[in-house]
């Protein structure tokens, strides 16, 4: 979103720290891409970078994120999750304030229609440049899109956690939430499209370096007709 | 959402008064759905109801809307749109505050991340019953799930603009926002699934009569894992 | 197909003798379209037609179109059977000789690889003329496209049937296989694309006028690129 | 097929000569990514194989590739062709006799129902053990179903001429045709999904080695309900 600023008082360097989550796997599968591709993403990445697996359960996955960041102190969050489904790498517009659950998460809870904080606002937008990560991505021949909807599983349930956390106590903290496809060891039936580990570790990284690098998000059209 | 009422204050019966809108054709068509719709809906419910067609244009659109309160002071407004591509009734849980236009609108506009109103709020949460109103419209054969987002055009922007004039100035006010899809006789050639206007119409009428008889909305699990 | 003659021999008027078939539900479910709307168009069509409602077996559902034929010895045979997840009426251009269940039929076979015909050619064009009855569905306001496969299920597996019938003992009877969408009432939670079982009823009385009449296809683009 | 012998005469090895055609671009594209992964699996593939890049146009493309065989005398032909929209790579199961061309060829050729062949059999099966082929691309971690459709483009008409060439002058080749997703950097607007190149040709040189080394094709079931 460019009509606000993305951060309040920072300056942002290749330097700065980053901490970087993925999710365990979920929905009865090996391997979420997520983690996956984090773990590819911290073999090459140079600057100060941390990673944190976040259990896929409601509640908890929170406090671990909470964790990471008081102990890292990073400049830069971006939690990355599965979206089963998608063909392209998704950075996440908006975070709302919605657990509906569809299926159980791993700790077989499945809450419906409760709010991730109670009280807190309706959404957060995200304060990461997505639409200069977009065209970043693109021009590195790795095909993205802006999402309008982060679902009202773990993934959005962990973005709205980021983005209170941010906004309640650690107002420097840029952060956001994008959502990666399928690996194509996930779907060798044909279920859903798929992208490579490889591919999408890269685009992590693309979107790391945007998001360090660009103060205010550029214009373009990258929304959605309905 | 069950978790905050639905409204503040009124009761509702079968004799409310209603208003539903739908939105003059765009994207170069000759019909919208969401016109004929309304149309045929309005010559089968028996109390009372009033319609307006809303122009598919950012800014006018939401004025036209506000007018029709004004002279109407209905008890429910449900405004209805086109989501070309879906095959489902599809409510729409929550309206963000941004406008980001794929397509000029029908004066020319392509408004790109600004918001539909400055200061507001990142989003609202529907006021109508939306889970209720999906499980009505299976019970009577409808297909119909919730919608996590209601895109970035001239739709998200008006139901955005109809929560804000609810939270700011109609307190009492249920209302909300749902796309349907495209009608068959747009879609001959097979661009995309379709829904026949009378099934259409029928399904905005299960909505009315849910919205006006349901004052907390029912439990039921309808999210999307992403 | 209209490089071959759709018939050999015989005129046709809106006075021929007509067979339509549907299919028993399978898969589960509790109807198919087909049928549904097979029995809708009987009630309407004003010349003498028959129908047969085909068991979803492998095997038996062949000899009972057979029996049909040699019953009311029509002029015109068109089966149809369900598509999920289609949403146009499709008609099919080509039956291939091979049975590939994914699934078990209502008789819990699952043939693998298996010809329909043994030493059967590896295919039959259809002999409807379907580019002039997609153009006459689309006039009238009905999604429909040529598919260029009719699956690997009991679908073309009485399809295939038909036209070796056709091939070898028929020789004047005109025939093919047409698919069409889930009824609304099979997906309501959103499964998949639906048409209403009335929409699909005179979709076939329109292929059945347009299949009387023309004798010659026309020639419509409606080739698939892969 | 498992119901035909694939070949009639010859035994294969890997010492067998191969010959892998790829397509230009076409629909106004920048590359295709047939082509593309023949060239990356030249420069990895140890036994004697030959490439021959084949125009997209109706009619010069089948002898060009007659032209190759010719020259090469290969034991093997694999032709490769995108699909775009598909996630998979998809063995071909049949080549129909017909040209019917939603968009015009590279030298403006629109041909609308017209046979490849005059006077050729409605259909071939393909001549590789793609039942086989998608077992071990699955077991590789690389997405593959079975196509039923090789459309009715410029890709079914190079299958279906192989297989006439196969059937009516050289009887001991073994060949056929396989789609291909879109490369991503053709796709990097989310138009549609998509695989590595470097994942295509792994994928080929795995279709190849299981072409030489299946003399029947395996049992599995990879068909369509429609």
């Amino acid at each position: 979103m460019n009509f606000h600023a993305l951060t309040r008082a920072r300056t942002f360097a290749m330097t700065s720290t980053v901490l970087v989550t993925g999710f365990e796997p979920f929905d009865g599968r090996d391997l979420n891409p997520s983690w996956e591709a984090v773990v590819r993403l911290a073999e090459t990445w140079s600057g100060p970078l941390h990673t944190a697996r976040l259990p896929c359960v409601f509640g908890a996955a929170i406090p671990t994120l909470q964790t990471a960041i008081e102990v890292y102190a990073p400049d830069l969050v971006v939690c990355v999750g599965q979206a089963g489904g998608r063909h392209t790498i998704t950075p996440e517009r908006v975070a709302i304030n919605v657990d509906d659950a569809r299926i159980p998460d791993n700790a077989g809870n499945q809450p419906v229609d409760v709010p991730v904080v109670a009280d807190g606002p309706a959404a957060y937008f995200t304060r990461l440049p997505v639409k200069a990560c977009v065209a970043e991505l693109r021009s590195a021949g790795i095909p993205a899109t802006v999402s309008q909807s982060a679902g009202t599983f773990v993934c959005n349930h962990v973005f709205y956690g980021l983005m209170h956390l941010i906004a309640t106590r650690y107002p420097g903290l840029r952060g956001g939430f994008v959502h990666v496809p399928y690996a194509p060891e996930q779907v060798v039936d044909g279920t859903g499209p798929s992208m490579s580990i490889d591919m999408i570790s890269r685009g992590l990284a693309i979107m790391l370096r945007t998001s360090l690098s660009t103060p205010v998000d550029v214009l373009l059209s990258d929304g959605a007709l309905s």
